[in-house]
């Protein structure tokens, strides 16, 4: 499936490691960008601590906005690992020893012959009636429940996860992103930047200031979902340097 | 000032590119690090798109909630620099030129020899008495307005604007982290790790797996602000890994 509806997604990172700087997070600039890929607007990020009132306020507000919830963290076998049980208090079910999992924990555990011990048993639990997300690097899986799914903070598990994931969303129109490498600061072309986007209002036109040796650059880039827009923003935006380098006192602004 | 109140924090991150995943955050994990060791508590993230709705919701409800509030993003000259003119309608005053930025940007410029464009100008915007955040990089203040400081986007820019605050912050009582690796998997230590919690109740403890080759080990982290309550911690957590290590079918838990 795949049509023009515009899909809007949230994230929802849980972790006090996120918080204290002890784990630089990975899983955000990931998931953004599959989700662009996707055809998904990502439109906010949330980072809370591994707080049961914190991700309860979280992903109620987050599922209640957007389209799709896309978690990260928590879901492990330790006493700090409270995702399941916040997630089914946001829904109002009991958190349970979901049995598909168990049967799948359990005889993982028996093959290696380890101990299915109570700690790796919390890895099965999860909202009653959670659909599954499979974990092909260890097993324990993740679920979703709603438009929210719960997945994995170590990143390779994340990573397998939300494949999982994406390949059963429908797709949407996809966003086309163009860049245009500018030879000028932000303060050079800032005010005809600003008349471009005005005059080609179905696309989001951003400049990003590069930093380089003592300059600044630009990267402009027009997002959007039909291509002409695109064109014709690109054009306007590749005769505004033309003009600015033919008056300039030369290229970069100096810091 | 140092003393034993704990202090919190929240950050917002402002800029489609970070949600499209044009670029890839490096401010949030920085500012982690540094309120770490300042002693101030990180308690929460957001990202947000530069959406004037998006921010001034995220701001007023961060900067109720929390000691302090950190911004980046969203300060440059160009159109989709909206961050000043958001945070004025946040405080609920006038976003201008201020007076103080004109005169520091119109003395670069004009040393420099380039012309003080209206874009550039827009760099001098902020709410009507809003205190500078000096910029050695390129100028162009951050500014605070009240519990909120508001920096610049560029990770550059952005550190160098954080320096000069946190020095201006009452240092709090000081977070200890303590790290302790652990040759086993998380599915074996849940249990006993969450009965040293139960017993240490002012001490933080986290355990976070990794992922080495095809075995899960662990790193267990104690966080508090009282040395002897860490060390009575850690002292239970080397026991309980002693005892697993003589009770093990060997190290590492197997994916």
């Amino acid at each position: 499936m795949n049509d023009d509806t515009i899909r809007t997604a949230a994230m929802l990172a849980i972790g006090d490691e996120l918080l204290s700087g002890r784990t630089k997070d990975k899983n955000i600039g990931h998931l953004a960008d599959v989700l662009q890929i996707a055809g998904i607007d990502l439109r906010e990020v949330r980072i809370v601590a591994d707080d049961e009132v914190a991700i309860i306020e979280a992903v109620n507000t987050l599922r209640n906005r957007y389209d799709y919830v896309f978690t990260s963290g928590g879901i492990g076998p330790t006493h700090d690992d409270i995702t399941a049980d916040s997630m089914s208090k946001a829904f109002g079910v009991d958190c349970i020893h979901d049995p598909a999992a168990m049967t799948l924990l359990s005889e993982m555990y028996a093959r290696r012959g380890m101990e299915f011990t109570e700690a790796r048993k919390r890895m099965a639990r999860m909202p009653q009636g959670a659909r599954h997300i499979d974990n092909p690097v260890s097993t324990a899986p993740g679920f979703v429940v709603e438009n929210v799914f719960v997945m994995a903070g170590v990143p390779q598990v994340f990573v397998a996860m939300l494949d999982n994931v994406v390949a059963t969303l429908p797709a949407g129109a996809q966003v086309i992103a163009r860049s245009i490498p500018c030879p000028f600061g932000e303060g050079d072309i800032g005010t005809p930047l600003g008349a471009i986007q005005k005059a080609h209002d179905n696309t989001s036109i951003g400049s990003y200031p590069q930093f380089k040796g003592d300059r600044f650059f630009t990267e402009i880039v027009v997002r959007g979902r039909d291509v002409a827009a695109i064109d014709a923003a690109e054009a306007d935006i590749k005769a505004m340097i033309e003009t600015l380098s033919r008056s300039s006192e030369g290229v970069g602004e100096r810091v």
